[in-house]
């Protein structure tokens, strides 16, 4: 897989210490990018801000040495500190705007909306991409609500152009689906992380986001 | 107590949700204000970001009106976002220096330090306040180490004219202790908040100040 293919925002793989069965983040985030990912996302609800700034400055080196992505989940100030080139939010984490005013113009925002309502509001508030879903059952994430579908990102692809990346439950089986609904891409984690070869699991991903 | 005799420093509670015994943050805080604290440090280590903002908010607008100053514990971003005074950093946290650049020359930056090694690293990265501790033993903070005693506040002082904040198991009975060992003040946690009576707790530490 040449990743040149791929846009910037096609294909997101979120970091996550308990699905990663042992391996180091920098391990997996090389592999998945090795596979196809355009954006590692460094998603750690556990550990402490001095930890997650070590892990920052490290994936932060990787992406750009490989020329990929780097976006920090929930926490504004740890993409700051380390330089990344953006934050996710979702609807536990600071608002958008707020997330917008520190961030400053530059850097990427992205937003979670799980209802047209969310969208407009993301929208609204200025993200770059939104993070729509979940679109499928995931086991992933145990506080993610139910299902929308695929027919969210149609709908909302009809009254907008700002890049929607699905998340939840996708596989090599239903990516092709997503992307024919309109996203932008996809953004996953323990069809990833917790592949047993994590290069492979990402590189047949990114073929099937090719549709 | 007539608050405006204590210098801004002189007198810091920090929140804690558990040991609140079911009080509301904004609540407590209100009444260790009127007893006498200086500083209210926003430290909620279990709630999101956006809850955290929230308590934020409410807290900055109460500080405001009382004439206090507004901390938060290790959430640079969440300072940030709700306009706070400045931002307390342990060795956990962001290191000194990225939050001093985060921060900008005019938000206060206090630093944890628990040895004379760890009182120099924090004023080299830009420290407006240490915090000294744990002085004395503490059933607050789980993961505090040793206690330190007041003599590290009296050597620190010796060499340097940084204010220090001692924390750790601080009373009525030994505030004047650390006070006439060289401190500025003090931080209390569990000895206000968890006080069946937070303004008499804290109106009592405030004239234990006066040494
Ligand atoms: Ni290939």
């Amino acid at each position: 897989m040449n990743r040149k293919v791929l846009s910037n925002l096609a294909f997101h793989v979120l970091t996550d210490r308990e699905w990663s069965r042992g391996r180091s983040m920098l391990e997996v985030a090389s592999a998945a990018i090795d596979g196809g990912a355009t954006v590692i996302q460094l998603r750690d609800k556990m550990s402490s801000t001095r930890t997650l700034i070590e892990e920052g400055h490290a994936l932060r080196e990787l992406t750009r040495e490989r020329g990929v992505l780097l976006i920090v989940n929930d926490r504004v100030d740890v993409a700051l500190a380390v330089d990344a080139d953006g934050v996710h939010v979702g609807q536990d984490d600071m608002p958008g705007d707020l997330a917008r005013k520190l961030l400053g113009p530059n850097r990427i925002l992205g937003i979670s909306a799980g209802s047209m309502e969310e969208a407009v509001a993301a929208i609204v508030a200025g993200a770059d991409y939104l993070g729509i879903g979940p679109i499928y059952a995931t086991r992933g994430k145990a506080d993610a609500g139910e299902p929308v579908g695929p027919g969210l990102i149609a709908e909302i692809c009809k009254r907008y152009t700002t890049p929607l990346v699905a998340i939840g439950g996708i596989t090599t089986e239903n990516a092709g689906e997503v992307m024919q609904a309109g996203a932008a891409g996809i953004a996953v984690i323990t069809a990833v992380v917790n592949a047993e070869d994590v290069y492979l699991a990402a590189h047949q991903l990114a073929r099937a986001l090719i549709v």
